[in-house]
């Protein structure tokens, strides 16, 4: 199925956009990861995932319906080349919803997320530009049809739609109507990431293709469907029970046990770099020692820690350079 | 079933030993691991697995019944204390052939590994041992029942008792007498290994309770015995076609997806430094530019790299502190 059939109930019959839109969407960190597709083009997943919304940090993006023939995309202050990866995956998006050769867009994109950081921005990117299209056509979508939109554009960008703690759940329909995020009706005021950026040296596989090798090559990812449904059950009763050892644990073995898919993989998909792993080496010891941080990893050689508020002195102590963010605020 | 009762059979009814034995036995890397017991008692495991010995690289071991109450353990030149967990294994293992207090024995054992070489000694350790047992006690038991009690003493022991390729066939049984290797009848002189040697600062999880917890606590491990099936087929073809390359992404694939199921254990089981990272980005570019070589692991941070004789230099250019061996002898 394509994603024009997908949508055709939702486009409006003229098919032009009314007015100019601004909207903002969080990036997120996911604690149940999202690894292998059962369908990609539709960005349908194998499993369901559980992130956290990162609060202000994210991607605002501005829709202006042009007179050119042809999208104007700019990233931050610069104007990107038509020709890029980037822009050719915005217009094909834009392409769901306007007749073809009927109106193009100004799109500027402004990413709130330290260059440090080692975010992607995808996430955030594409959840912003759908709720952006779906105010500029008029489309009167609720938030969880706008969720499917976002996914459509990038997969995890259908949890980037919400604030807080996220489930994108994995559904059933071929369709993909079914595969969205819902919001949790939990809080964790006081609850830390801290972004810990590695450098790397070789430029990494992107997660679109990593996940399909994954998928394809590495006999381990038989069974990484049922873990992921297993800790989408226990970080749920982490949050409601606010017992934080059991995010971390989970979270943290969620991590590293998709990173073990890819290490599976043939060829070998490691994300990790010396510095990584050193790094880990450090968290393992500081835990050892009885400072409860966990931390959780993407397809990237960085570092996302997890701790409380009432840590935050002792973890600052050990990676000063840390980006903290409270996604709930404080405690 | 407890070891003794496998043995009955095989146990003389005087259980005296007659003569002294000096034996030796080679240390063998697996290119199909064996990670998993189906039972702690017999160490009989969840999958078959396959490997090459070290030629002279092994132990040798010399077995004198002497008239003390105890055992005198000597390895190296270090007589061990007897309550020593060393000491210990190895009388448990000869009182499953002697009747108790009736006679004692001083063994000693020397590795001719080099120290540098990071190389497990139970393997070899265990099979001289059950050679040497087989001729003080008379037995007369054949290469495939030596196998079996070597296995009684460390798994991958069983295969220790044959040079060459050694396939460890995983058995049905419940009494494991059909668990033991058998010598593939194939030889590829110039195939070398090569030791590469990486600081653990760390100790390290010994891999007996290492497998345990992987079994006990890691989803992915459900996957694992399919693998190694899988690649046993794919070990023989590479070895039946000599195919290199085969051989090579087959060994390395199995050792990661081994390390992976460690990585998705809980509490994670990282048997890799920093410098086990470095050294397979190394091997990964070495790869990337034509040089065909290969490494694999064992539960610890050292690197054994694969290739063949018509590489060799190649190879010693970049890893000149390599210790080679050639188990078939030159190409």
């Amino acid at each position: 199925m394509d994603k024009s059939a997908v949508l055709a109930d939702w486009i409006k019959p003229n098919n032009m956009p009314i007015t100019s839109s601004e909207q903002f969407a969080p990036s997120n960190i996911a604690l149940c990861k999202y690894w292998g597709k059962r369908d990609k083009q539709l960005n349908l997943p194998m499993n369901a995932s559980l992130s956290v919304s990162l609060g202000h940090l994210g991607t605002h993006t501005r829709l202006v319906p042009i007179d050119y023939s042809a999208d104007e995309i700019w990233l931050n202050s610069d104007r990107l080349l038509p020709s890029s990866a980037f822009c050719q995956r915005i217009s094909a998006f834009l392409d769901l919803f306007r007749k073809p050769g009927t109106c193009s867009f100004r799109v500027t994109t402004r990413n709130s997320i330290p260059t440090a950081a080692g975010l992607a921005s995808s996430a955030s990117g594409f959840a912003a530009l759908a709720k952006a299209v779906n105010e500029s056509f008029q489309l009167e979508l609720n938030t969880e049809q706008l969720s499917v939109l976002a996914r459509l554009g990038s997969g995890s960008a259908c949890r980037s739609v919400f604030k807080g703690f996220v489930e994108w759940q994995m559904g059933q329909r071929e369709d993909g109507l079914d595969s969205h995020g819902i919001q949790l009706n939990a809080a964790w005021p006081g609850l830390c990431v801290g972004l810990v950026k590695v450098d790397a040296s070789v430029k990494a596989t992107d997660s679109r293709s990593g996940m399909q090798r994954t998928v394809e090559t590495a006999h381990l990812y038989q069974s990484w469907p049922v873990q992921a449904a297993h800790d989408i059950v226990l970080l749920k009763e982490a949050i409601a029970e606010k017992d934080f050892a059991k995010l971390g644990q989970t979270a943290e073995h969620n991590a590293l046990s998709m990173h073990a898919t890819m290490i599976a993989s043939w060829p070998p998909l490691v994300y990790w770099q010396p510095e990584s792993l050193a790094t880990m080496q450090r968290i393992w010891k500081l835990r050892k020692d009885g400072l409860a941080v966990y931390f959780t990893m993407d397809a990237g050689p960085n570092l996302k820690l997890l701790f409380e508020q009432a840590d935050l002195d002792a973890v600052m102590r050990y990676f000063p350079d840390m980006e903290v963010i409270q996604p709930f605020g404080h405690g």
